[in-house]
């Protein structure tokens, strides 16, 4: 089975303002969605970062992998590296929330991109769920999380009307987010993004809160790094009794480290293991004891399997990080998911913040029941393309002038004199 | 695509009087040859241990597998460990050169019997060569090295004329085995199987003489962790100029890590990092700097791929272990290598002792030209069953009284006070 067309669309979607350490999400997200055909007619769907330095490359890679076998993982990485070589160099780096559309991920992020689509081809030719080509469904619920975030209740700059969520500023707020999101997705586990500049005692106070409205849910706080080492061992002391982890509360595989050694917290991370040496190097000196693995920058579902072996040879934990994703993302991390037998937290998903009519999936929104997304029978990632809705995105992004997800830009039009610093607190 | 039926059948072949540090082989060699067959009518390929503890396991087996997808390698491995745990305790420790064949191995080399024949199973159906299914070839040759043996012209208990070898004993007559051998297969490297008898002195002039007679050949001994800490340090002077690598000279990781540490010499291995969790306590301490995959004892194919992904990851060599086997097993070998980026060292293989009439597969023995295995674009491993020689080695099995390896036994024919004694120099 040959590549027979590639064709990758950059859309844009509805953002919350959903404050971070960086600032603040921008009014749209960008994704690209890759569709690749094989000769056989069937059709294989990817989707990844849509920020120009990401895209640049997707879209070089539209002819190069034609002819190419869909079976060649190996020669689809070796393309991935000649394109990526022969592209003009100072492509401009993509938000650092976002590690994949970091220019030093550029051949990971590509191959992740097209190493989904490619075994979503190889399923459906074959008439088997996606999981199947990765051994094997150990589950068929695959839980994921609450990820909730500190918000206002619209953009400064809103050019379509604000969202169902509301401000989430206090405590009282958080915890209103949380309930909401819970009673509509089951969730049994509750992340809360932190690092913003509402400081770190105001964050360990929603923690606070959340821990008295739900006793029983594991919780996780998110800094991003933005707290120093002495920040994050006088919050580690307030929470200690509350997290489940603590997710990078302070930058740096040295930070991470002496934390935990000061502390005894398991310290989660997308910052610090992003690729396989920053695994060894954690590994050198225990920085993390839990990898939040995301195939969009790991090197696709079969390398996130690796990852996970590795977390388990190493004596680490798996879990998922997220970014602001649809369907298609949010199946391609199910599949891998249902296929990883110590995966022992609920993983990471920004789903539910997607508005309902923003779907680029038939059928919209996939259903999240008692926390769990569901793999089905269904052939490849089980979930079918809608081409008016991924024309409507696209239009969407050739309408607006975000190219590059940039949350400090965006926090300058509240606060002109913002300034990228971390860590902030 | 379910599986519909299993079939293991033991085999015993010639082997030829070879040297070791147990003790000496004994007159025969014994596998499993398995299929699997789906319940599409293609049969999957595979070939493992014949010792007694692994064959009861993988006879156990042969009704459990019925019914699993052939695609669902978690239930496969969920499936053995199951069987292993229902066996009862007290099975014989096979031979210690053969890892897998060890019990504390038994699901994992159990599973890694069946995996092969599964994928070899799921790649016939599609009609594509195993590779594929691997991520696709990066070589479609694989080079292999002369492995040497010290040996005796013949059995002291032959019941069958002598191989066409001879005796090996002088270093003129290993350099000879070894201009043979190259002559016939245009092997590039050399390894010279030590730790026997004779001494790691006449062994290290025998390395000389094969660097005097093949200068640029890249150049290995292996005495099979049978030599001490002090004489490794001292033979490791006298070769250190000579030697690609220095193959398990000494006994554990505390004995390599030192060894490493003392002379900077590279060391492989296929004894003291043989799983996972063995890779992890070598990666601690430095212990050694080539890991030798088998995957008949790592986990089958796809997680000898994750071992030599994980050697890339922590700045380990490579390469590949061998028993003595059939063609099956030589083109599983070979499949995995031809997708393994980072193999940069020829793979070991006793092939070219196997006797010529004694191959399963159709066709005879395979070709190994300019030391390659080459890879085709036949199906599946490439390779079919001829069922009249697979019955007339299972006669030969059934013929003779050896169901397991005991080169120590063996050794005890020749001489009556032969210990098993590790290092014994
Ligand atoms: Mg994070
Ligand atoms: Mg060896």
């Amino acid at each position: 089975m040959k590549i027979k067309r590639i064709k990758v669309t950059p859309i844009a979607f509805r953002d919350a303002p959903l404050l971070n350490a960086s600032g603040i999400h921008e009014p749209y997200a960008l994704r690209s969605i890759i569709e690749v055909e094989g000769d056989n007619g069937h059709i294989g769907l990817g989707e990844s970062y849509g920020d120009a330095p990401v895209l640049a490359v997707l879209k070089a890679m539209e002819g190069s992998l034609v002819g190419l076998s869909a079976w060649d993982l190996n020669g689809l990485r070796a393309r991935v590296v000649e394109t990526v070589a022969s592209l003009a160099d100072g492509v401009v780096a993509g938000a650092e929330l976002a590690p994949g559309s970091h220019p030093s991920k550029q051949v990971a992020n590509a191959y992740s991109a097209f190493e989904v689509a490619f075994l979503d081809l190889q399923a459906r030719s074959l008439g088997i769920p996606l999981v199947e080509l990765l051994g094997g469904a150990v589950r068929r619920e695959v839980p994921f999380s609450a990820y909730l975030f500190l918000k206002y209740a619209e953009h400064i700059d809103a050019t379509y009307k604000p969202d169902r969520w509301g401000e989430a500023i206090s405590p009282e707020q958080v915890v209103a987010q949380a309930a909401r999101m819970i009673e509509e997705n089951g969730f049994q586990s509750i992340k809360l993004k932190a690092g913003t500049l509402l400081g770190p005692d105001h964050e360990a106070a929603c923690i606070k809160a959340l821990r008295q409205a739900f006793p029983e849910a594991p919780l996780r706080i998110d800094p991003n790094g933005n707290w120093s080492l002495e920040t994050s061992l006088r919050i580690a002391e307030v929470l200690a009794g509350d997290l489940q982890y603590y997710e990078d509360p302070t930058p740096g595989l040295d930070g991470m480290a002496e934390l935990h050694r000061r502390t005894g917290i398991p310290l989660a991370t997308n910052m610090v293991v992003t690729d396989f040496d920053e695994f060894r190097r954690s590994v050198a000196q225990n920085s993390v004891q839990i990898v939040l693995a995301d195939h969009h920058y790991w090197g696709g579902l079969r390398d996130t399997q690796i990852l996970a072996r590795m977390c388990d040879t190493f004596g680490l934990g798996v879990s998922m990080h997220s970014n602001s994703h649809l369907g298609i993302s949010l199946m391609a991390m199910t599949h891998v998911a249902a296929a990883v037998p110590n995966l022992a937290y609920a993983c990471d998903t920004h789903y539910p913040w997607q508005e309902e009519d923003e779907e680029v999936i038939q059928g919209g929104k996939l259903p999240i029941r008692n926390g769990c997304v569901a793999i089905t029978d269904a052939p490849g990632l089980g979930v079918e393309l809608d081409q008016d809705q991924l024309a409507k995105l696209h239009e969407q992004f050739l309408a607006i002038d975000i190219r590059s997800r940039d949350d400090v830009r965006q926090m300058r039009k509240y606060q002109p004199d913002w300034e990228t610093r971390k860590p902030r607190f």
